[in-house]
């Protein structure tokens, strides 16, 4: 498996006590029964509804809050593998009973959390941090959980469990992270597309890592449908979001926040929102904390919506009465969600986190995106719709100047290269009057002309500082 | 500027001694004088030939060995800002008289160091680690070289210098870092490109992060007279790679991958050469380390170029007898240079580590990227020459199946996207027949179809173990 560097170190210092750790499948609606994280399982054989992976926490607890956190600081981006990962430092809060040789890791996690210095100030909100959680070897978080799911898979298939492949239905993150882990496991990866309504660039990522990709005629839905037929054969695992082994990895987004500020809470997160596995996985990972004693108090969390797929802001509006809706098409595309998958786990998450659900209009979340980037960013336009949401719980005051905030920037922008430049170069769906566009200048080939271009260019940043 | 977490820590610890280090700027040919990094100057003014950054090694003496690598290890990843940074943990080595408030970071460096299991397996070399530079802020290893010159710049503005912009010529990755860092600094940047030679993802960081880009009607060699006619005013600040300030940051690759290694050094690090910066650069960082008692011994090197520019290879087969070509188009378009800045500096690191040139044709560094990406990367079309050419190595056993390799990956695939999926969906230049091409396979939404495909990928997976 890939990994960090593997030099000889003595690694009994960290693996001591991980077996008489354990974690199991329950169902989230609390009927009875608890389920191995190796069997082939993604539903409540009682009541349908999603499972979530429960950890003894009393045995956990054998460990101080103390403990815990210097074990994780003594493994944090070290050489001793798997524990350099963001994810699998923390192992035994993960999956703790996986063999060290079948985690499938590209040193997950670790990621930068950006204090974003320029455009805090000009938000008036100086303790402002992005964590580029697609600053990561597929370029999205979805890296975090996947190596969770495939390394599970692949400790099934060493124990003797008949796995062929796995597959999802995807067009976007997912089938790449999919993809990436699965080839470096060596397990045949399955993807199935509705054709004709991907991008390349959507495609290339699993196309590369040698999955099976296949481009069926038919919708997403029609294609959620093919996947979960063909996945209840159990030798195709099924990798969609239903599958909440992926939460596990996820949540250690929230602990590394914490272990980044020194185990300092910030006061909000603000994070996208379509499926809401995402703010379940974080909510999740603060609650852990909470348990363990390694913190005292939560923060607040904004879910942050596209306006043209907002059917969880419909919800926050309406007492959290949920209604699914149809979504319209959004540039932030991989929130285009009309039906949550995870939408009970994230209203109890936002519930018990004192959160809020704010949204934000096409033009809002391109605008924000740009604006940010002038300030030396490159996020993708998830981000862009929890920075626009940011924006505006700011000039509401729900957001005080002085609180620190965290928002979770989901993906790099490299994934939209092609939307950033419609932005920039004019043509983009949705935006009328893009307000930080900034197209080529052309010019003969003159030092003087490009000398007074120059000093335009400069006096005009001089009049916009910060 | 950004960074990762600034907590509360105290960072005295950190600091102590720094001002005793000194660094400054002489000529490659030993022509007499030293200069100021703070000073505005990229050549030498006896011999016009480039300038080097030299360090006071006397004064970094007065630490052991042992001392400096305890205080790399302190400081990789950890919150004290800058240190966390893979650059500026290294800070007395880089560039020690920046005050931190001006240093300009990404948390750069770091990167993961992969462990090729899969593709090592089929090269038949198992020691075989891929150093992924691209995982980055902006994708590229540029980071690492232009977060120093940036910061040297801020200090230079706070310490009264006048200095109105940073300016390069630049279709690529040199471009996104410049904007990138100085987007984040609040300095304005200026980017030359020849007019309808550069593709939309070659624009759109520059855009994105808002420099000035200026497109003029000429060629890349005309857009460099131009940046060097108006650099000459010393307002305007030159980032190409005739600065070798980037130097001092690129070179601590070379000591990470030693790190990550618990301080052992690999037998061969394979590189892909252009303007051949980088490889100097490397060969610096594994110098001072020898220097200074950190390792005993050097690696041999491989410098890998692509067959269509490889005028550094010419000169491998003729005794290091160098003459500039004119190089031709490339898939690997970043090293498509007939007359590298760094020849001279790249011929004596070569030549101090028993280094090597190989080659790799359009056919050959686009197959050998695909059969990588196969087995779970997804690296940049220079990494797939850097590939190639290890491969032609093993095969031609100068490189032996038990010792250990690096290469170096210098971008991200996500940078060359629309690349990577000509070759698998058809139609990439210069590549007649793919040998690992994957296209989508178009179905009818049907069930057993499905199961049916998928069970035709299993076999074939399983024929092609590992």
């Amino acid at each position: 498996m890939p990994g960090e560097a593997r030099a000889p170190v003595d690694a009994g210092r960290y693996t001591s006590r991980v077996m008489s750790y354990n974690a199991w499948f329950q169902c989230i609606n609390g009927c009875t029964g608890q389920y191995s994280l190796r069997e082939v399982i993604y539903r409540c054989p009682s009541c349908g509804d999603l499972l979530e992976v429960q950890h003894d926490v009393e045995a956990l607890r054998s460990r101080s809050a103390a403990a815990w956190m210097q074990l994780f600081d003594e493994r944090y981006r070290r050489n001793a593998y798997p524990y350099g990962s963001g994810v699998w430092g923390k192992k035994e809060w993960v999956v703790p009973f996986i063999d060290n040789e079948n985690i499938v890791s590209t040193y997950e996690g670790s990621s930068n959390l950006l204090w974003a210095d320029r455009y805090g100030k000009q938000l008036h909100v100086e303790d402002l941090w992005v964590k580029q959680c697609g600053n990561s070897h597929t370029g999205s978080f979805k890296d975090l959980g996947m190596t969770v799911l495939v390394s599970v898979v692949k400790q099934m298939i060493a124990d003797g469990t008949p796995i062929d492949a796995v597959a999802c239905a995807s067009s976007g993150d997912t089938s790449a992270a999919l993809a990436a882990y699965c080839a470096a496991a060596g397990i045949p990866a399955v993807v199935l597309l509705p054709r004709n309504k991907v991008s390349i660039a959507q495609l290339v990522q699993p196309l590369a890592n040698g999955a099976l990709v296949l481009s069926l005629d038919t919708d997403f839905d029609g294609c959620m449908a093919i996947v979960q037929e063909i996945t209840k054969e159990r030798r195709i695992y099924l990798a969609n979001s239903m599958n909440s082994l992926r939460i596990e990895g996820q949540k250690t987004a929230a602990i590394e926040i914490v272990q980044q500020f020194d185990w300092e809470v910030p006061d909000w997160v603000v994070i996208p929102g379509g499926n809401l596995g995402n703010v379940h996985a974080l909510g999740q990972g603060f609650a852990m904390m909470q348990e363990l004693g390694l913190i005292q108090r939560l923060p607040r969390i904004c879910l942050a919506q596209a306006e043209r797929a907002n059917p969880l802001y419909r919800a926050y509006q309406d007492h959290w009465r949920f209604e699914p809706i149809t979504a319209q098409p959004t540039l932030a595309m991989s929130i285009q969600i009309g039906n949550p998958v995870s939408v009970k786990r994230a209203i109890r998450t936002l519930q018990r986190m004192n959160g809020v659900v704010e949204q934000a209009s096409e033009q809002e979340l391109a605008d924000e995106a740009a604006r940010a980037d002038r300030t030396g960013m490159f996020n993708c336009p998830h981000t862009g719709v929890a920075l626009a949401a940011l924006r505006k719980l700011v000039e509401r005051k729900v957001i005080r100047s002085h609180e620190r905030v965290v928002v979770i920037s989901t993906a790099h922008g490299l994934k939209f290269a092609d939307q950033k430049a419609a932005y920039h170069m004019g043509g983009l769906e949705g935006v009328q009057r893009p307000a930080y566009k900034n197209a080529p200048v052309e010019l003969p080939p003159d030092a003087g002309q490009v000398a007074r271009a120059i000093a335009r260019h400069v006096e005009r940043a001089q009049l916009m500082v910060p």
